[in-house]
């Protein structure tokens, strides 16, 4: 089966809605390669290109793709073979009225550096810093709400998390026909919370590989991620600590299926191995993981 | 020479106060062998004990030990070199009223777990899980108001951080004169997040070596502990929001003085490398990292 491409330039969403539009079919197990455009669609050029205020657009996801098969109930898996950047620079910003440190009165805001790609590392002023590239938003097409690319919840979106990368799956809920999966919003670099409110942004190639599970042993309800050690869940909330008791709760639930644990015991147990990590704090609602290392955990679908 | 033991017999605290008198002196670089019983006195040695509200008095405190010279200003180094286990089994509670899930209704408190200690492992249920003891309770004596061990704040206290194990060494301000170092409260495991309230609490044997940095080039308000690879401060507030701003704020200082960068491209910085890591979501305040990778931070003292 021939890899097949779908870029940008196709078709990208702002938001994800319940009743997506696919630009493109494909079949399960696909060798599929996304072009995605940096988040904020090429305004940031150089240091003089500052972003004033949240734009209205912004994080465009390339899609949504249709994946032939894929009915509600059913979870979506997505492993994430490689990310290539497509330019010769990324960008970081701060926006005014945006980030964790904005209401603080020595942070300046408009403010872009530009960060240029050499040799597997981006420059940060004399900061040599490894490309480890993250695909900020990623989701499918929500149940009954309606998501613009800023907002993660438990379709995906703007989850901003730096598991999302290279050699990792990443599982959603599918709650439309076709599931509708999109992405984009990648980063060279990030560091866990994206404190500033931006990694160094960048437009990128995905080569990735989808497929759908039929009839899944756990009822998914938020996306999960796996990497070569753990499970991770991934739960997005207005505080930190109501995404925290939701994505304990998630990881309860898988130590629960696989143990036979009652939710106390599972519990407990959670408060042993792997625990609770910080995806981002500052998007509208924030995003927390729950890791569980696989020696606990088998695949739970 | 000889090494020092001091023993929770020879006196341990259950409040850091401005105003605490050492159990004994010892001079910076002794080597010290701390011991600690485990978080609730003994009073947990089988599953039909539980524990039906925090007790007033936990966390018992080895200490205080004055360590000769230091005066306020000052940076106390602790240098964490090895913790035993010193006793068969530890224990995992729920109490009522505490915890990441204490409202939620499937959720059964009080109960109790024990968990065997075997071969460098300790079982719950079905789980081996690696012995990897932390430090639960870790401070000194602070500026003006006075913390049960059951707070952390700027003086250490109860921080429930994972990193503050052996091979790590943590850095405290000095607000009293000999500082007054007290730690206990150790877990033979712990997830970030110590979700139930609890790790595996258990009695141990901690060797340690102290040493007193005069005049040093930073500011130090808050603990900061050095791993392997990596800087990172701590920080408890009332959310972890709040947590977060200030880990952050911290980092930023530390960029700011190895790098020269004015506060917003330190900001910018750190959302590029490390960044944060959550300690624990259980205790009256919350205790969040921000790490920095070595690669970007040498020494800052």
């Amino acid at each position: 089966m021939a890899r097949q491409t779908v870029s940008h330039e196709d078709g990208a969403i702002y938001e994800f809605t319940p009743d997506l539009e696919a630009i493109t079919t494909i079949d399960p197990g696909t060798d599929l390669t996304i072009e995605t455009r940096d988040s904020l669609d090429g305004a940031v050029q150089d240091e003089s290109d500052v972003i004033e205020s949240v734009p209205e657009e912004v994080n465009a996801a390339t899609g949504p793709i249709a994946i032939e098969g894929a009915t509600p109930g059913d979870v979506l898996r997505v492993e994430i073979e490689e990310i290539r950047l497509a330019e010769a620079q990324g960008r970081v910003i701060t926006i005014d009225g945006f980030g964790l440190l904005d209401r603080h009165e020595d942070i300046d805001a408009p403010r872009t550096r530009m960060t240029p790609v050499e040799d597997g590392t981006i420059a940060f002023a004399d900061l040599e810093v490894p490309v480890d590239p993250v695909i900020g938003t990623i989701g499918v097409a929500p149940d009954s709400e309606s998501y613009t690319t800023l907002v993660p919840h438990d379709h995906g979106g703007n989850l901003d998390t730096t598991d999302v990368t290279a050699g990792n799956v990443i599982y959603f809920p599918v709650f439309q026909d076709g599931a509708m999966l999109a992405m984009g919003d990648c980063k060279a670099a990030m560091a866990d919370g994206e404190m500033c409110g931006t990694g160094s942004e960048i437009a990128t190639e995905i080569d990735a590989t989808v497929e759908v599970i039929d009839a899944p042993a756990i009822d998914l309800e938020r996306p999960l991620v796996e990497t070569p050690d753990s499970w991770k869940t991934i739960a997005s909330a207005e505080t930190l600590q109501a995404a925290c008791e939701l994505a304990n709760r998630d990881a309860i639930d898988l130590l629960r299926a696989e143990h036979g644990f009652d939710a106390t015991d599972a519990y407990m147990a959670s408060s042993l191995v792997g625990g609770l990590e910080i995806s981002q704090v500052v998007d509208p609602l924030v995003t927390v993981r729950n890791a569980v290392p696989k020696a606990y955990l088998s695949d739970p679908f």
